[in-house]
This record gives structure tokens, sequence and C-alpha cells, in this order.
């Protein structure tokens, strides 16, 4: 019956009848999401989660028990279990197509990006990181209309969760919006049904737009259930306030927030792990070369000239050569760091390749742009790089080419094509400079 | 007035009057959202979207203009001059917050991640890809009730757009749904709202998730417009079919859908790029050791062996010396590729250091193991690498430390010192290959 209603509404079902066999049809399928009774021939609603979950590949995907009404201590066992949400039967046909957009929704919104080939999603890459129930932590707010009922809710609740609960009220959201803001908010939800609007202001706030939202009505008013869900509520409690469930779903939900935060956060590592040199801690030459692309727009736009500078370590190889790869690194650090320091918040400063560094400075003109390469020239001969582990240092300079752009054109079509030839002006200053002698500064003039 | 109300609602408001000093305002507050009148004392809600657009930093941020009900025209203009939506006076309340809350949910879709100190956000970065404007043409799918509205709306709107409209009704959702989805759906919206959700249903599906949705009410229904806003339509129309209107908003959109996605698909090479070693597009080690993780996991969940190898190219430093660095690059290109051709799709290869491989084999015996450990071994030395532009070969040949795990403990605590022992003890065995004379497999004992 569920399967022909949900084909109707444009689902593909898979449908298995009990718990064997269930794992290959699961791993054959990948699921958005699986709907169980309570019960199976050979098992529960908790061991269809426990099966997932054992599955690196489908430990994301949520599990929606179905459950006969009167059976509380079932529902509570199952959201022990980690189940995801549990709907009682009859259940209304709106609200389980509610509640199944906004599972599809939420799980979006944390997709792990598989990669070519590899069965390892880059989202759980992390294998140090404590596991969710290490998390510290969370702070719940509690949204209610009356001072008693968010007291007697906060009271009724705390002994119950490792979490902090405050309670707050619908007149005093400014505290509930401000920094830190809540990982959990419980909105209290009237039959009036005006709290809705919040649920989707909570949403689209910068800082609330991740954290859990439980919404509690005192009646099963269905159609509000099913605007919650499809206005963002994560899970939706009907009937008298039953602390302990309510510390459950808050448990998983919290859970949830946490490893879907740690995969932003993963994402957002990775991403800059793909611009940064690792060794340096510079930016790469997969950074550099837009950013110096937006350099020379701004320079066309606002009609101000740039500094272009390459930068090379003479007779590197030497070093790596007499004192091994481990000196070679710490004078490549070292150098970066010394380069740093010169520079302006800015200016572009990326590795590029081995031991050269690319270098620009925005508004900057000639008399300015020869001074800061004189200086970062000397900044490297000036005094030995210190070799790890030895009291001794190396004495190591740097050649650099020098382009300055003052007479910028509109912008082109082709802008790739123009930034190959500024660096490739820049890399000619840089080979007279190699040739007269290196530890010197070229310059190509701006004509050139 | 709008400051009141929307202070009331909790939104921080910076206020300018007039066009002249926007821009360092603009700067300075780096707003979400600039709601604006038509008309300015010195300017148009037009030139406030160009301000907007000129910056890189600001371009992404929705303009909201505000206008008189009566001047279509201005309306229209405002359109095809890119402002992103236009509020006719006098609005309502909750309709004007439904919208806000809307284009903050949007527009946090499509962040750009900014990075430490740079002005380049990484989803900017692929300087080299067409404008939108260049993209090839959308699908635009009207849905709507009767044959003949579709029919109608369509012929209207064709002739005004580049990209291509179709037709469909509510009750062939299927054909909407299934591949190639549509880029655009056009909603129309009756005054029982039951299509609303449909709404929230094509915003939860993986094949509209990220579609532009355009819901049409023939009558000004508010809250209807409202309820549409916070399911996720990105524009709401009221009153009689103008195919002029729904052309530009459509553009718009389309435009905007084009940006949202390219910077999607931009992080998702920002992330291959740092799981991927860019010299050989083999996995790097950022990628390798996690993966390593769940390798062991699997073996130690199901009761297996795998093998664990780590090979590393003989007196490499020899071929970049006599032949410079390009020829050592192409020596690892080709490592790398006959490596690759010798393994299984499951098995795990990365470059992990210079010429340092990590190769890990699931469901492996030492019989297995070693057989393969030997042919990869032989596919380096068999026969020379080309160099490049040159007619002659370099002889290569490669040492693998092999480690075999066939007496799998069962998870333990800490699975990062696991994998580090592993990797030490694959370590011990490729010293040994090498102080064995090179060119050769040597074998940790698994009791090691």
């Amino acid at each position: 019956m569920l399967k022909v209603q949900l084909s109707a509404a444009w689902y593909h079902v898979a449908q298995g009848e009990r718990l064997e066999g269930l794992k290959p049809l699961l791993r054959h399928t990948r699921p958005d999401l699986v709907l169980t009774a309570m019960t199976l021939p050979d098992g529960t609603a908790m061991d269809v989660k426990n099966l997932l979950q054992q599955d690196e590949a489908l430990a994301d995907v949520p599990v929606l028990a179905i459950a006969p009404r009167n059976d509380k201590a079932a529902r509570l066992r199952a959201l022990a279990a980690g189940v995801d949400d549990v709907l009682v039967k009859p259940y209304n046909d709106t609200l389980l197509l509610a509640r199944i957009r906004n599972f599809l929704r939420t799980r979006s919104g944390s997709e792990a990006l598989p990669l070519q080939g590899g069965s390892q999603p880059l989202g759980f890459a992390e294998g140090s990181t404590p596991a969710p129930a290490l998390a510290p932590p969370a702070m719940i707010a509690l949204l209610t209309h009356g001072i008693e009922t968010g007291t007697s809710w906060r009271t009724a609740l705390q002994p119950r969760t490792r979490h902090r609960v405050i309670d707050r009220r619908f007149n005093d959201m400014q505290a509930v919006l401000s920094n830190p803001a809540p990982d959990a908010v419980v909105v209290e939800l009237r039959p009036s049904g005006t709290e809705l609007d919040l649920i989707a202001d909570l949403r689209a706030r910068n800082t609330t737009r991740h954290a859990v939202l439980i919404a509690l009505l005192d009646h099963e008013t269905t159609h509000l259930a099913t605007a919650a869900f499809d206005l963002g509520a994560d899970a939706v409690m009907m009937g008298a306030f039953c602390p302990k469930e309510l510390a459950l779903r808050l448990e998983n939900q919290i859970a949830r927030k946490v490893r879907h935060d740690r995969m932003r956060a993963s994402v957002r590592n990775g991403l800059l792990a793909a611009v940064t040199d690792s060794l340096t801690g510079l930016h790469n030459r997969h950074y550099a070369l837009p950013a110096l692309q937006q350099i020379v727009r701004t320079a066309q736009d606002s009609g101000t000239s740039f500094a272009l500078m390459l930068g090379d370590l003479d007779h590197f190889k030497r070093v790596n050569d007499l004192y091994g790869h481990v000196a070679g690194d710490s004078v490549l650090i070292e150098t970066a760091r010394r380069l740093q320091a010169a520079l302006r918040p800015q200016d572009l400063l990326a590795r590029i390749g081995g031991e050269e560094f690319l270098i620009a400075l925005p508004r900057t003109d000639r008399g300015r742009a020869l001074s800061v390469a004189d200086r970062l020239c000397n900044e490297i001969s000036s005094h030995g790089f210190p070799l790890p582990g030895q009291d001794r240092t190396v004495a190591v300079t740097m050649s650099i080419g020098l382009k300055i752009c003052d007479n910028c054109t509109p912008p082109r079509r082709s802008r790739g094509a123009e930034i190959q030839t500024l660096i490739e002006q820049a890399d000619k200053a840089l080979y007279s400079a190699k040739a007269a002698g290196r530890n010197r500064v070229e310059l190509l003039p701006s004509a050139a």
C-alpha cells in the first residue's frame, strides 16, 4: 500500500520483506531514505538502522519507522537506537510526504562528495576527529510564549540531557539570534500557527541556519506539522510534553548536526588544501593565477599600476645536495616567512614552483616596487639560514625578475593569455637577473 | 519606516539616502541584501545593482527594489537591468519578510568560501569559463493544469527567450522529474494552493533541487505568495500572465543558477585537487591515509586479510640530476601509469612522496600479494622509460616493502596509530629491499 502511494508521488520504491537480504538490496539501490515497520519478521527498525550504520557508504541514510499508535515505549526505544523518526499509524498521507521531503532536503545539505573510483567520500576523511558522542555539550534554546512553560520544560529536560538548556521568550528573539547562537531550538507551536514564520526565519538566518529545529505542538494538528516540516523543522512532536522523547530526539539531531558541521569544515579544509602549498603554508600556483588575474582587473578598472615579481632562490639544488632535503625544506619555509614578513596584507605571495615564488603588489608604482624588491633580496641574503639540528647556517640568495604594469589596457576577452604574457615578462627579467650574476633585481621596463 | 520594521524583525539595518557614498557603506557593511526605492535622489535601483556588480566582493548581493504599483514599465526595466526582484507598494509586511528570508536562504546555498587574507573567493577562481550569458540554452518547463493554458503560455513565452520552453501537466510529473530535468520550472498556482506542496517537492528532489522555480498566481493572493517563497520558489508573479516579465525573470534566475552551478562545480574541483597528486593524477597522501584506514576497518569487520606496499623508485635522484626535472616528472607519470594498469579498481594507489607510492590490496592473501608485488617490480624494470624529446630511454627500477595483514585485531580506538604502525612496518620491509640490492620485493612477515 505504501509502495503504491509513494510510487504515485513519483518516488522510486524498492521493497524488502525482511532483514535477511536487506544489505545487498540497500547496497545495490543506494536509497535516499529507508521506511520500515517497527517490527519485521526477523528483526526490528533498530536492526535496520544498525545495518545501515555499519556500512560506511550507507551510514548517512535516514530511517523512518512506522509504529503502532499506542506503543510509546517502542517509539522511545527506536529513537534511543538512533532511528531518525517514528511516524505513528494511521498516519496522514500529506504529513508522510512532507516528512519524506524534509529528509531528502536535509540529506542533500550534507552530501559527501564521492570521488572517482574510490570508496572514500571526502567528508569522512578526518579519521582522527573524536566521535560525535564525545563532542562538547551543545546549547539548546527553548522558545515559548509564557515563562511558566519555559521554566517547566527546562526543569524537566535539563536532567535528561548532557547539553545546556536555556529558555527564552518569542518577544526576545534577539537573545536567541545573538552569538553564541544555540545549536538547537525547540519552538512551541500554538494552534494559530503564527510561529511557523519563525521556523522559516531561523532557517534563513546566518546564525541559526544549521541549528537543529524541533517544533512542539500540544495537539495533533497535522497541517501545522506538515507545514513545519516543509519550512525546515527537523522534527515535530505532537501531544503532551514528553521530556524523555525530546531529550532523545535532541541527542540524535545534535549528533547529526555535529557530523554535518564536521563535513562542512572538512570540505572547507579540503578547499584550503587545494589552494595552499603544504610545505610553506603560502598560496600555491592553483590559487596564484586567478588571484593575479583579479589584481590585473582591479588595476584596469581603477587605472592604477601594480608590480609583478618572480623570485627564485639561487643554486638551491646545492642546498639539497649538500645538506639533504630536510635542510632544503627548512630553507624554503624560512624564505616564505621572510618574504611574508616584508609584504603588506594585500600583496599576493605564492610558491609556484620548487624554489620559485610569485609576488604581486597592487597599487604600486615603479619606485616603490624597486625598493620592495631590493628589500626582499636583502632579507634573504643579509643573514644565513639555520640548518635544522646543526649549529651553523647556510647562506642563501634570491634573484628577482620585476615587471611594472602602469599602462594597463582596458579589460580584454582572453585574460588567461594576458596573465601568461605578464608572467613570461617577469620570467625574462628573472633570467636577466640570473645571467647578471644572481642575488639581484632586474626590471623589465613597462614598455617591453 | 522600513528600517523600524526590519529592525523589529531582528535584522541589522544600515541606511543610505542616495547613490553617492553608497559604495563605501556597502563595502563596509557587506550586507546580505540591499533594499532600494526604484528612484533615488541621484539614481535608480538599476544604478544600485550596477554598483554592486562592479565589485567582485559584492557582486552576489541581491537587490530588491520597491516600486509604485502602476509603473509596470519601470518594473520591467529594473528586471532587465538584473535587479533581483521588484516589490510593489503598498506591500504586505508578511510577504516582504518571506521575500527577504527567501533571498537569505538562496544566497547561503551559494556562499563562496573566502580564503584567509585573500580577496579571491574560491568559487570565482575559474577565470577561463565563459560568462553566463554565453552558457548553452536552458530548458524551461511550464507546469499547468490545463493543456490550453500550457500551450498559450508556451506560445507567448518561446519567442521572447533563447531558452527551450516545454509545457507539461501536473498529472504527468514523471516527465518533469526524469532526465534531463528542466533547469527552470514555472508552476501555475491556483487559489486553492494545492500546488504549494509541489514547490516543496521540487525543492527536495535530487533532479530539481537546484532548478529555478517560479510560481504564477492569477490573483493577488498574498498568503499564497508568502508560502511559495518560504517553500523555496525563486520568484512569484501575481496578476495577469505577462510573458515579457516572465522571460526577464527567467533570464535573471537562469543566469544566477548557472553561476551557482559553476560555483558548486568549482568547489567539487577544489576538493578533487585537494586529494589528487597534480603531477601523476593519482591520489595523494591526504587521501591515502583515511582510505587505508577504511581498508583496515573493512578487513577487521569482515575478517579478511589485506596487503600494504610501499614502493620507491631506486636512485631516482640520478634521473633528475642526469636528465633534468622534466625527464624526472615524465618517469613519475609513467610509473603511475604502469602501476595503475597492473592493479584492480578496488586497490588503493597513491603517490605519497617524491618517488614513493603507497599500494593497498583489500581481500588479498600472502600468495597473491607476493605475486602482485613481483609483477609491479617487473612492470617498472622490464622496459626502459622514454625520455621526453629524446629517442632513448632510461632504465628505472623500484623496490617494494610488503606487509601482509591476515590477523587483523578487532576495531580499536586509536586507528591513526594503527595505520602509522602498518606504514612503519611496510617501510621497514622497503628498507630491507633497498639494503638487499634494490629492484626487489621484501616481505615483513605478518607476525612482525
